[in-house]
């Protein structure tokens, strides 16, 4: 049916939104895609709406390609099985609960591992059952605690998520990696630029996981990739621990009385002026920063960590927070101080902290802390700093953890080259889940000798709501959204301009023999517009080839302009169907 | 895509599940179409998925063939927009209330009249963006207090609503009738059998509706038709008064001694034995019953109710509860008759309820109770009635109310005849809203003359998920499942039998050859499954044609099977397609 825009629900807005931060929220918003209903939440218009299904078609495609099965679960969960696999308390905030009017526990499912494990093991019981994947295509809910960037980061949206079961690690291997062929499939088709990278597996447990990333400038993932093909999330990312260093010859530890050095910044001037070495100065390098965070556990349990990394890097909260999960990180007030009298503020070192027993804190640090390196850190006594303190003589962490920031030029782990730091939008995720849920829910089926063998799962999803945000992001300029022909709500915009009469009925003509050709048809009939604003219209709007039926048509001709290209063809109006026909079915 | 069953997410039952207790539910749980994930909340097995499906698509052309214009909006909706028209009250325990990580209040969408209308505020402003009509296909909560009947009555369910504006109430009686025809048309192709009844608007407000019910035997509506066709859900019957009568010769009101008379039946034999009439006998129709209720606002006020009936007629608590929407009905508990010391339990009588000074309490009668008419009614004192107490003369009730229950035989209200009683499943609904939520949220738009006017609205609604229960009650044998062709989870169930590698080699074949022809199969490929197995499991799951590859094939054919009749054709193999083809086309 041909969409007419003389009745389309549908009203571009010439001025940018003024809760919108990112360019496909603005973008979405004033051509007429969606609205916002609350933070986070958002209504589909008609067009929107027509995107959306083009692009679960896709993933539908594909999924039924590799052989999955659609089923569809209910949004709203019962407690007792994330009860089980232990995420009704992992989860904390970030999901919303609802009680029935028998005060009976529910939640409004943010990922379905624990009933589609339940599902399989009501009706499957033999390893001939399996190999199986299931999928769904369905509204899912995260109470953000900060929901933004438009549809990139809601609070309802929706999603694709499937699961796939086998007998044996072997065989799972095979499903994973028909999944990840899939969704390499999926996102060329949706016209993504995006990149796959190593990832944390976070609250979905499991051993291992990769990302599909698109890139974006302002994407919310930060991820890694060296020239030699290392590609990671920079949460992901390895630490390569240097050897250890030799410390006969190291003088003591002696501790110095530094004034007026309240940043590693003076710190690192007061010893090139005080303590000047031969060798090469002193640098930031040189000196441990001790961080001290609250750690919150799911249950509600708080218990104080300190994370020590060379003074030359930032402790990244992401990345910390990656290494905690399900648990969560918090600031260490003043109270907290006052409850570790052993701290001095300020100068927090590892004389104290490398004493469990003195400080009562855990103590973990970079994996560039190895034995025998030598720092300058806090004395733990106030106006106070270390020099010459060694790891592994002086103090004992207890253990390394990934916290510090990766920074550009960073080598990869596996040493192929330095990283280069790149944004992206997090797309797809797949998981190699194992069997922790089968465990958790007893999913065991018989194997070949009649013997009770736990499944083996994989997990996968694709954020659909979140793809029609990232590929404007990828895809649009000044003017508007350039929509990649498989999702554009329809394969060309007829824009019909001028007040006469005949104008209109070739463009009606032109869009009816489109549609009964399979071609889909947006059509600005619009009488009362002028054809500025139909011409604005169709860029906001991004429909990939727009057709334009006015000045041309005296000469038997309409205008076939490219929205990507901008590049302009005339084509007479006999051929106009045949032309745009080829057109569609080419790219 | 072939369904394979040896590779399919499905088994069938052969016992009926526990919890069933509608034949639609026992089906479709048996015959791997659903299963229950928590009280009123299902899963979809991959066949029921495309029977939903299969659903959905007839309903969008149906919409889409009107104008109506498909949108999406949330589950999870702010509370402000319900605040405004009131039904954040109204809904009570209803509804699923959420709070967020903020404590901002949210609730579980139950219909969105609200969002609908606050979205066309937004983008329209003018008489000449109407006519519109939009709507959605989408997931919806309502916390029954007693999810019953599968797929019938559940607590998260699909619906289609849909909403339309007008600018005047002659142009809204136009969007009203297209979505009536329209809703003609869609349950139609879905093969339902089904009543078109007046109905009460219920919780949605409004003037005017009528419902679509799925005639079924164990349907929950009761409605009513008459051989003139007046047909109007029970609740919404209205019961024609009869013309006052004289009451100038009546003898006055006498209280009598009736001991051992706690029920009607025993008081009527007493009035027989003690105070024979000449003229016909007493019968419980000559006696006035009142019962006593609390009637709980959303507001949480609590209030008593007296209502008064024919003692030949009971009350109906649905249709009770109907004319006091959104209040509920509660118990008149002993703590209630303490509170109200002027009631004398099993004697309470319109000599104090028809005094509200005394009693305190509204008293409503059937609207049979007109003026003159003469009862024998409790004498508000223990073991007492009185006699020929005559309304409008010894007592006058606060108004009438439509709580007696409706009999096989009663008049119809507008005079065509005595009705018939039968039951029915609510598959439709559709509202004239009026201007109530236009008002409340205040969507105006300019008329003709510039003048703002308030717009009309109507609402809309189709139980998808119900139709598939629905479906199944209308149509099922002792076998199992008899889906009518368009919403049927496959065109043809091909099942080979026998251990004969030839037997799966044809039925590989034909199951190709017949997807490549545009008719989908499920194909019953299993190696190791008996023939008396798969012959249930056809029969069981339904599908409107059963292809038999097996014997037949020695004389080269196979044998189509027709599942609603029984029906047997052998045709020959190289015959097979096209004929099948031509039987799924036809139908």
């Amino acid at each position: 049916m041909v969409m007419r825009m003389s009745t389309l629900f549908l009203r571009t807005l010439r001025e940018d939104p003024v809760d919108a931060d990112v360019v496909s929220h603005t973008l979405l918003v004033r051509a007429g895609y969606i609205r916002r209903a609350a933070p986070g939440i958002y209504s589909w218009l008609p067009l929107g709406y027509q995107v959306l299904r083009n692009i679960e078609a896709i993933i539908r495609e594909e999924m039924d390609a590799i052989g999955a099965q659609e089923v569809h679960f209910p949004a709203l969960l019962p407690r007792e099985p994330y009860e089980a696999s232990n995420r009704w308390a992992e989860y904390g905030d970030s999901v919303f609960r609802v009680k029935d009017r028998k005060q009976a526990d529910y939640l409004l499912g943010p990922t379905h591992e624990e009933m589609f494990t339940l599902l399989v093991k009501d009706l499957y019981s033999s390893y001939k059952d399996l190999p199986l994947s299931l999928y769904q295509i369905q509204t899912k809910y995260r109470d953000e605690q900060r929901p933004r960037a438009g549809l990139l980061r809601g609070r309802e949206f929706v999603m694709k998520d499937s699961y796939s079961f086998d007998v044996s690690d072997e065989a799972f291997l095979r499903s994973y990696n028909a999944h990840r062929e899939a969704y390499i499939k999926i996102f060329d088709r949706l016209g993504l630029e995006y990149e796959i990278v190593a990832a944390m597996s976070g609250a979905m447990g499991g051993s291992a996981s990769e990302e599909f990333l698109a890139t974006a400038k302002n994407g919310e993932d930060t991820y890694v990739r060296s020239p030699g093909g290392y590609a990671a999330n920079v949460e992901a990312v390895v630490t390569p621990a240097p050897d250890p260093v030799p410390y006969d010859d190291a003088p003591a530890a002696h501790v110095e009385d530094t004034p007026d050095t309240p940043t590693i910044e003076t710190l690192v001037d007061f010893l090139n002026e005080r303590f000047p070495r031969d060798d090469r100065p002193w640098t930031a390098a040189d000196t441990l920063k001790n961080v001290l965070v609250m750690v919150r556990q799911p249950d509600g349990t708080r218990e104080p960590l300190a994370v020590g990394v060379p003074g030359d890097r930032e402790v990244d909260e992401k990345r910390l927070q990656a290494q905690l999960e399900p648990a969560t990180l918090e600031t260490f007030t003043d109270d907290d101080f006052a409850a570790y009298p052993a701290l001095t503020r300020g100068y927090v070192g590892p004389g104290v902290l490398g004493e469990k027993n003195v400080s009562g804190i855990r103590y973990l640090v970079d994996p560039r802390v190895v034995a025998g390196t030598r720092w300058v850190t806090g004395a733990d006594q106030h106006g106070h700093h270390v020099v010459d303190l060694v790891c592994g003589r002086d103090f004992t962490p207890d253990g390394t953890i990934e916290a510090a920031d990766v920074r550009e030029g960073d080598p990869a782990p596996d040493g192929s080259g330095p990283l280069e730091l790149a944004r992206g939008i997090e797309m797809g995720h797949i998981f190699q889940l194992g069997r922790k849920y089968a465990e958790a829910l007893g999913l065991q089926v018989l194997d070949e000798n009649g013997k009770l063998v736990t499944v083996t799962m994989g997990s996968y999803g694709v954020g659909v709501s979140r793809a029609v945000a990232a590929i404007v992001e990828n895809s649009h300029d000044e003017n508007g959204i350039i929509w990649p022909r498989e999702v554009a709500p329809a394969d060309v915009h007829i824009v019909a301009t001028g007040k006469d009469a005949s104008v209109f009925t070739a463009a009606d003509e032109l869009a009816r023999e489109l549609e009964a050709a399979g071609v889909s048809v947006l059509y600005d009939d619009r009488e009362s517009v002028s054809p500025g604003v139909k011409f604005n219209d169709s860029e906001l709007i991004g429909v990939p080839t727009i057709i334009v039926v006015g000045r041309a048509l005296a000469g038997g001709n309409v205008e076939v302009k490219d929205r990507r290209s901008g590049e302009r063809t005339e084509v007479a109006v006999s051929d106009a169907v045949g032309y745009i026909r080829s057109l569609v079915r080419r790219s």
